[in-house]
């Protein structure tokens, strides 16, 4: 690997980013749990010595579709400010194009967040819905998008586009370039059974993309993350990527067995951590430890200023709730900038 | 006007924001003068009170063609980032196109930020640069903005837009309303004798537009820069607007007369400061305190990270020579966090 790209896309060498993707994972066997035990000997020496910051130093702040809360989500000015702000990973969610193209964008379709309907208004399925599997790369880039919400960015204001998965990572490298930070990417993989179906697998693909831009093996500045814990499997196990790869899990019922002690047992085999619906971590306040019992890290989404549950007195409190007394890893949030704060940087 | 664009374009009644453009300015008479005196013992008052913080957040960030240490100059995703990292006023160069919109670029030709050697590879003028003035804005939009100095952002990576002056303002005017905060636009007519000579002249469509958004009156937040001051001179003479001034001062022998007592006096009748080449300070130590004496603003450009004078043992030491010991008003940087961070907020 060349040396900008091992810069841009691996922990630094001299220890001058301590948020290792893998700090504190014990399930990966043989010389790489070695090495874990001695990280986690050197964390604690660290949190001995500094403290709480050094702790907090340690978690990670992931923007949740860029700095969604400030301007449209899954966009490059969303992303760049989200950058700005101190986040740590930039999160695109991943959907193709007909053309194959991975595109960064949250819905497999695509009237929630472009102007599709006046541009192609004949073009949806039957059930109503504009699928970006149906466009092609150019068509999409033919779209305005927009604000999702009704009370954020101004709805249809200033100009923005969908971009694609390389258009982001070099974004963010190229400021990783210009700012001397390593800020990493948090992709998401999204509904990979629908879009097996219409012919546009996403694992092997996308995995070839990210290797492209340097993104591989265990130290990489990249989590893999997904609701269907089949594909995070296949990746591990079949397209044997050591990329760390995050289990997201819904609160449903459906999703219920994954974080009972056998489900994590069976997760940590090929995860390397768990993304749960924060409102899990109230239900069930033993998940945070128990996850990383099994060697799981655990990073909850998604937290909102402008969406903050009725339990806490003020967003601090809930930051507070997830990051300190329940020790999460690091989390999803819409304003990364509240985050950050919330770690004392 | 309503009040949102109220909110969004002027300063907040309630104090909050102790950064008026007219701060200091004794030199436009009447009820304007005794309110501007009150400003001044009020500022007085906060200084004593708070002493250089104070005095510092009366000073200006104007975030020059966006972070565009950052990110490649005048794009959307520049703006974004400058912005988030606290800049005071994004700044926007104007040019226009053949059928007449005012879009964001240093150049009044396209070559040196975009690709239109490629796309358009016949297009170019005998002396062999393609005039922003001979496209029209729908084939500029179909060009990549890209950055202009080779040790910046890597040249071509990414994608990025030139944007029109509306979707800058649109930018802006969305993240104040998302942030809460109050920044403003500092945009500049670039070449207006030319863009004259092409039929395109530029004062009063550029005010209509500023209008349009709110951008009116002396406390708008919004201050119009140029080279060529009888252009200042017809907006505040002719079209009376009563928008901040700001004449540019080159550092040239040609412009050596604007900053003699005599042309200060001159220009202190239809603008509100100067906007100087940094080397006339060091050349002058005296400019920045007699320009004050007559009642004009002093913004300095352009500090730069990457391109600091050998006189300066650090940057810090820069932006502390310009702020303190020379007491300018604000400055134009590539590195807005800089700026920031000098003036300790």
């Amino acid at each position: 690997m060349n040396p900008l790209v091992r810069m841009q896309t691996q922990l630094p060498q001299d220890g001058s980013r301590v948020r290792s993707p893998y700090r504190g994972l014990a399930n990966r066997g043989g010389r790489a749990s070695v090495l874990a035990s001695r990280c986690l000997l050197a964390a604690a020496a660290l949190v001995a010595a500094f403290g709480a910051a050094a702790q907090a130093d340690d978690k990670i702040v992931i923007a949740h579709r860029g700095a969604s809360g400030y301007l449209p989500e899954h966009t490059l000015e969303a992303y760049a400010f989200a950058y700005a702000l101190g986040a740590d990973y930039i999160e695109p969610d991943l959907v193709r194009t007909k053309d194959g193209a991975f595109i960064s964008m949250h819905d497999i379709h695509l009237e929630s967040t472009t102007n599709v309907e006046e541009v192609f208004p004949d073009r949806h399925r039957e059930d109503g819905k504009w699928y970006a599997a149906d466009f092609t790369l150019a068509e999409i880039k033919t779209l305005r998008a927009e604000e999702r919400l009704p009370k954020r960015f101004p709805q249809g204001a200033s100009s923005f586009q969908v971009p694609t998965l390389q258009e982001v990572i070099e974004l963010v490298q190229g400021l990783n370039a210009t700012t001397g930070r390593h800020v990493g990417i948090y992709p998401e993989l999204k509904s990979p059974a629908f879009h097996e179906k219409e012919g546009l697998a996403m694992e092997a693909d996308a995995l070839a993309i990210l290797k492209q831009y340097g993104y591989e093996g265990p130290d990489a500045l990249c989590y893999v993350q997904c609701f269907e814990h089949p594909t995070l499997k296949k990746i591990r196990e079949e397209l044997h990527s050591e990329l760390p790869l995050i289990a997201l899990v819904a609160d449903h019922k459906l999703m219920a067995h994954v974080i009972t002690d056998e489900g994590l047992d069976e997760l940590a085999k090929y995860a390397n951590g768990i993304g749960p619906d924060k409102e899990l971590l109230t239900k069930d306040p033993t998940l945070v430890a128990r996850a990383h019992a099994h060697g799981l890290k655990v990073h909850p989404y998604t937290v909102r200023r402008d969406q903050k549950p009725s339990r806490y007195d003020t967003t601090a409190d809930e930051y507070h709730y997830i990051l300190v007394e329940q020790d999460a890893d690091g989390l999803f949030s819409d304003f990364p900038d509240d985050a950050v704060k919330a770690l004392g940087r």
